[in-house]
């Protein structure tokens, strides 16, 4: 059941995996009721992987979490995450917040702090009332439990500006077993290729090894997670962590068999329903595109054509207003610092073919744009040059976009 | 008199050099009475240099430029210029349309079609109507006139979405003779290095060479008009062009002596005035962010940072609200692909110190947020890494942007 427009606010039990609690609560860095903190708790040690922001000013938290998941990884046991402030740009007193938080679950849970994951998301460059995080350690840890109301409030006490919880979940049978994966994320702004403004967590009863847990998260966020963009603004704090409690009791993953095979494309599911639905509660977005780019000259060149395009402004706002201008996607792909020949490319706008051979094809506007209204619009780029091809996402760029960050902070 | 904000629509007759006339007239691409065509000819044969947009979507028009810039540079004798529509993928008929209208001018005016610049702006690949050009050119040769009238109508002619015409103006004296510069451009949206969507002319009655010419134009090319960015798009119609009459009667500059440089530093006061011009005209901008990046690894290292915090929708839309969010500011700049140490930057919003070794510095919000109200902002990051600078100018992002591109055509 991969859940791509969650029609349910949260996952049913039976999408839950065996092994892990969440709990939620606030704790003051929002305005109550607002939750602020979630947590995920293994009942045992976990396989853990990780995949951190590529930007080089970076949260202490991820930080931290790169430093524990490189200590730690095949036993970890928990995840902690604040929204509201960032704890980036805060020093040497946001390291020692981050490391106090963890230190704080630690002590709760009889566990090693390195066994913690700690994650923020919200404003940078303000200091992190920790002192109201570690008060409230204690009930959280008390309050976690394996149910539908746990899940569903770890997955909007993530939330920053998104409009709505995102969570997606996937199931394979390995010799068997039925292997449970479930995941939730949070996006809005600042998402852009190389991990963008997003937490995402993965929870699964696999028994997978780390290394092969790892190389299932590298092999998948290529294609899901860095295939979006909404605003070419990467994040300090981007972070996606995949847990393996192993309680499914499958036969342990550790070579890239056929169990490895249907393990990874269960995870792509569950990445791949995030990803788009971080598109699609971009911020101010009222619709996905696709950009499916083909015939490049190589995969590389076609990712760069299909993320110009799809971070182009002009081609954004284009599509606020369902305008069939397929000019602007033929000058982004231009200027994406590849080599093209416009004279070979054919543009596809919601399906309908609009631009051969770099000039205009003869359609109906009225139908492309009607078809651009809805949802969901594909457009396809046919470049002539090769067998390479990318597909990404992005959303479109409305006055909402604006708004919502021109006074972010006040 | 360099004239950065200007107060008058239109230069003063003192500021047109000698030896050129203008023209502009509406020839029935826009609703009259709009003007949409313009018109610059030589007296004589003139200097010419060019520099055209790095798209490798390239208009009708620009390939006839360069062509036409090869083969006739030092004898050029006039410039035409349609709005409306960029006559760009295009294809046969394009170029066609680009060559016919090179052709009409020259056999009212007696010259070789190569001796006429051809610039089309507007949209991209709709079949320009060049029918309605070529009726027009008799009338439009016969108004040429060296008049604040002719010179006013053709800034006019050349504009798109912007709201304002944008001319500049300057003088040197070499030698005892007064030499004149004279610019306009058009700018607004798809502004971005490299050669943005941006028309720019300059007229100057200064006697120098062609290699010379083109020498001082590119030298002071990356400082001014590829030095600012409204939208990160680039375009595939850019163009600006030099043409220098020597009718001033100053000894010819053929080598890169003391007037080279006074000329070069003329010229660049133009550029300047119209590159600002044109950033504090961006679509929906209501002021100009001055990003000045110092002690990078080096200047490229430097550029590239202040490009990358210039071109943030996150930093952009932050202005629009005059919010005071410099953690934005530090993101972007870990961001930029180069190496820079985020606890060694420093920044400055509205010349106050917001940000140092990379967490905050205690600051009033209030007495910022008013600054950051104004037209004109400065932003300065010290990066600690060495003794790289650059300065590129932005303008903030509002929803105006969106509404004026979400149905650009219709």
């Amino acid at each position: 059941v991969t859940n791509d427009i969650p029609q349910m606010q949260t996952a049913p039990l039976s999408a839950l995996p065996q092994g892990f609690r969440f709990a939620a609560m606030n704790c003051g860095l929002r305005k109550a009721p607002n939750l602020d903190l979630g947590l995920i708790i293994a009942d045992e040690e976990v396989a853990a992987a990780g995949v951190f922001t590529q930007n080089l000013v970076q949260a202490a938290p991820v930080v931290l979490c790169r430093r524990h998941l490189q200590k730690a990884a095949p036993r970890m046991r928990a995840v902690i995450v604040n929204s509201r402030n960032a704890n980036c740009a805060t020093g040497e007193a946001g390291m020692a917040a981050a490391e106090s938080t963890a230190q704080a679950i630690a002590r709760e849970f009889g566990c090693d702090p390195e066994q913690v994951f700690v994650c923020s998301t919200g404003v940078i460059g303000i200091r992190l009332r920790v002192e109201r995080i570690l008060q409230a350690v204690p009930t959280l840890v008390k309050m976690a439990d394996r149910t539908v109301e746990g899940f569903g409030g770890f997955t909007r006490a993530i939330m920053t500006t998104d409009t709505r919880p995102k969570w997606a979940a996937s199931r394979c049978t390995l010799a068997g077993r039925t292997i449970r994966l479930l995941g939730c994320a949070k996006g809005a702004g600042m998402i852009h290729p190389n991990m963008a403004t997003m937490l995402a967590y993965i929870v699964t009863d696999a028994a997978i090894s780390t290394p092969l847990l790892q190389r299932a998260l590298n092999q998948v966020v290529s294609g899901t997670f860095n295939s979006i963009t909404v605003d070419g603004d990467t994040s300090t704090n981007d972070t996606l962590l995949a847990l393996a409690s192993g309680a499914a009791g499958n036969r342990t993953i550790t070579k890239a068999d056929a169990d490895y095979r249907r393990f990874v494309s269960a995870l792509e599911n569950v990445c791949r329903s995030l990803a788009l639905q971080i598109v699609a509660d971009g911020e101010g977005a009222t619709r996905v595109i696709e950009i499916d780019v083909r015939g490049a000259a190589n995969d590389d060149a076609a990712r760069q054509v299909a993320i110009t395009i799809a971070g182009s402004p002009l081609v954004k706002t284009m599509f606020a207003g369902a305008d069939p201008n397929w000019g602007r996607i033929l000058a982004a792909a231009g200027r994406a610092g590849v080599k093209i020949d416009p004279c070979r490319a054919d543009i596809y706008l919601a399906d309908v073919l609009t631009c051969r051979g770099g000039v205009e094809h003869a359609f109906s506007e009225t139908r492309v744009h009607n078809r651009m209204l809805r949802d969901f619009v594909p457009v396809r780029v046919e470049l002539g040059m090769g067998r390479g091809r990318a597909c990404v996402w992005t959303c479109d760029f409305t006055s909402d976009y604006v708004h919502i960050n021109a006074a972010y902070r006040t």
